[in-house]
């Protein structure tokens, strides 16, 4: 009945009862069961998307929203009588403003998709995750991802310039207009990026894009210690203001075994507790490896290799990039995603070690962070499934007594919805509730995501 | 009555009636003519704005929020009925983080002393206005303030990693953990930024800070024609990625005016339609001379004047800050503030320019403009009083006509309310009204603002 409703919509082709829907649907990285959706649709619009939440909003039917399902925090996989909406068939790069640097995509067209148009029209789209070939920019707004180039153009939220989308009765909401300043009433694509699909479907979003880097610069460094790396990243900083493109720190666990699942071996003589992968994006080669050199002779670095080609820059990010398959080879895995004051990651490492070294018999941590964004990733290989909420309490009680957040780049989504109240107050819930309340009364929008 | 309660709460020092409400209360930036207030008060706390608006949400009372009072559009000055609420005491430094490069301030602290306490710490707060010395934190994040610097470092939004908030009931809404990235739930800070004081009395900030520019470079250059100020734009943004911190266009009629003004002459051989003050900050004092010359060599720049010393660098910036003197001159005055896309910019200039000498007779335009954001100013001079309407309907037909916004920077307050639909659409601001209602049912705060 719902799947008549909704062919009337989108057309037979695009409207599924429940068996038909394909396994794909109910799959996703974080590897859990899906529930029994009623149906899948497939808008081919925004106004298809806006009449399918008319219908549902009417008859009360919740809806779980889809991107390309690489989200971390089970958001997107439907629970039992769902209908999942599926943005695929919304891919479309509509327009490049080459003047302008401008893109209109689709909510459903692909990061790499996306990043290619750009590169092609002579620009560059400067946001990149691990899932560029499967993510959306939909859902990368939906959940405001991050990634490895945050540190000098920020998260999703600073790539929106406009947005549209569709309100849970079907109101569609369309701020497209793409004005770098428009203080005209609330900015409402804001209330839109993060909110994880609980207030609207997002259904097309103009893009900033920026001119490519003049030039880039890498470095692997091994450092003295935390205190060091901190140091090293402030003297970064200063020396080339805006140009410093990625500061991933990699603890001696991760990168030990990095070195292993990359088949590059250890690339030091001694051997180093803490190695940061540093790129710049300066027009000139030599600031780096200058300020390298005052590093290492003050004895915040202790080691260094600059990359002379391509090459060393392709071997220098593949120890970075075995993240995939060290996590992909773990049997029970648990991935954090925490954000901490960066003068407090340190610390919260030789902590959280500890720890789970002693109350989770078996674990076995790899840490590695985007640390100048204050995000520390610490993928937890577990014992046992049982030592799951044991492993999560440990951490996400550490840290909260660091003033940090549970979830840095991933969202809540259903996963992390007990841990909320770890990072945001009794207050601050009750306003997330109220403005859901006020634009999706009914709750049909990704019911039980976020809270 | 009234104030003996508020008395209650903040001391009887703070709190006064309507006829012991000193006249600076009264009076802001538009000249206009206040209303009479039921009173004043000046809390010294958050708790104290909280007890006050408990007190003013259980009586219905109407509160209007000051900061600086340096607002272009009304938004600060009370109307018949309403208490002043004004932050102004609420004003300390409290504590800056010099390893992050994070400060956190009270939303009363006034801009000025929040850069010098930066600075002091070899920090930069990359934010800068003209009001400087009288606006506040508050204000600029109530109204996402612009200015300056966005191109390079962003409006008022960028600059707040944490908030700290009262909504209309009393309830604090405390989002102070400063991390770049935290994904848990809802970013509540978004939702009051911009929205001028009709979603929550901004308290605290924690604003994140800028290393210092490594080096600066000015230049003065006459481009051939609008769609040259746009490619040379376009080289210097590609030469000089992220490097690029002001882009001033100033038409004829700006900086002739200018000349005059500044006591400066006009410093070209030849007379020019369009002159742009260019600022990088660059390590490379070459990089833009050598821009600058191809653009010379392909015709888009006339003549440029590269600052040479500190003295040329003022001596350059002196004519694009004339306008102060500029706009102060003009008898009865309509400041607009106006963005469109930057390719349409050009046209509309010479459109406004036309209509406006031909269907208000004896009214004079400057137009300057920060146009690599959109953002034009057009500083209209008028005969009489009455032409304002006219004026108005002109330059916002215009503007949304070209697919732009009414208000770049200014905000919409009380005096650009009835053109808030030349921007947003029904849907848009229907949604607004929905939020705005859910968190402040009784419409207490800054009420008959924004709409
Ligand atoms: C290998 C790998 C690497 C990753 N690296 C990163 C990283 O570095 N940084 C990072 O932040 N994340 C990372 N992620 C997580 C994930 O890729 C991102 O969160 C991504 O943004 C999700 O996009 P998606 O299209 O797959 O969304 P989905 O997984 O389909 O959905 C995610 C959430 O958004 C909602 N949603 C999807 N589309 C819409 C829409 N159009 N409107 C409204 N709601 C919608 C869904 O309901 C769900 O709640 C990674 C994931 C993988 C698998
Ligand atoms: C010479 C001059 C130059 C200017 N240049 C620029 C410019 O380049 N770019 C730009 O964007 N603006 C500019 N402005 C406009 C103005 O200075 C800014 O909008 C500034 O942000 C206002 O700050 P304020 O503290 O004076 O706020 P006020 O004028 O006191 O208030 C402005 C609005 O915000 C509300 N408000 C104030 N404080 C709070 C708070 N704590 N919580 C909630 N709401 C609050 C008020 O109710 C009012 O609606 C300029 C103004 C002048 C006079």
């Amino acid at each position: 009945m719902i799947v008549d409703a909704l062919a009337a919509i989108v057309g037979a082709g695009n409207a599924f009862g429940p068996d038909a829907v394909e396994p794909r649907y109910l799959d996703d990285e974080t590897g859990g069961e899906a529930g029994r959706p009623v149906g899948l649709v497939r808008p081919g619009n925004v106004d298809q998307v806006a009449a399918v939440l008319r219908y549902c909003h009417a008859a009360g039917q919740p809806v779980v929203v889809q991107g390309g399902r690489t989200g971390m925090t089970r958001g997107g996989l439907p629970r039992d009588g769902e209908l999942i909406l599926s943005l695929e068939r919304m891919a479309a790069i509509e327009a490049i403003d080459t003047d302008a640097g401008l893109m209109t995509v689709g909510a459903g067209c692909v990061l790499e998709v996306a990043q290619q148009a750009a590169a092609d029209a002579g620009w560059r789209l400067a946001v990149d995750i691990g899932a560029r070939g499967s993510c959306t920019v939909g859902g990368m707004i939906a959940t405001n991802a991050g990634g490895t180039q945050v540190l000098r153009y920020g998260m999703m939220r600073e790539q929106v310039l406009g947005l549209e989308a569709v309100l849970a009765d079907g109101t569609i909401i369309s701020s497209l207009g793409a004005m770098l300043k428009n203080n005209t009433g609330y900015d409402l694509k804001q209330f839109f990026i993060g909110s994880e699909g609980t207030l609207g479907i997002v259904t097309r979003a103009v893009l900033r894009l920026r001119p490519p880097a003049i030039g880039r610069q890498t470095a692997l460094c091994a450092v003295a210690d935390y205190a060091a790396a901190v140091r090293l990243l402030a003297r970064l900083e200063r020396a080339m203001p805006g140009q410093l493109s990625a500061y991933e720190l990699m603890w001696s666990d991760f990168f030990g075994a990095a070195c292993v699942a990359s088949g590059q071996g250890y690339p030091f003589d001694a051997a180093h507790e803490l190695v940061v992968l540093v790129e710049t994006e300066s027009g000139d080669d030599e600031a780096l490896p200058v300020a390298l050199e005052e590093s290492f002779a003050d004895g915040t670095v202790r080691d260094a290799l600059v990359a002379r080609s391509e090459r060393d820059h392709q071997r220098f990010w593949r120890f970075r990039d075995a993240v995939g398959e060290l996590v992909g080879a773990m049997a029970i895995v648990e991935p954090f995603d925490v954000s901490a004051p960066i003068g407090a990651i340190g610390g919260l490492v030789t902590e959280l070690r500890a720890r789970l070294a002693r109350e989770v018999p078996g674990s076995r941590p790899i840490c590695f962070g985007h640390i100048a964004d204050g995000n520390l990733h610490l993928a937890l290989e577990l014992a046992e499934e049982a030592q799951r909420p044991v492993a999560e309490a440990i951490v996400y009680d550490a840290v909260r007594a660091a003033g940090g957040s549970v979830s840095a780049e991933h969202g809540i989504g259903i996963l992390k919805r007990a841990w909320l109240g770890h990072s945001r107050s009794v207050a601050e819930i009750a306003m997330m509730r109220t403005i859901r309340a006020a634009l999706d009364p009914k709750g049909i929008l990704n019911r039980g995501r976020v809270f």
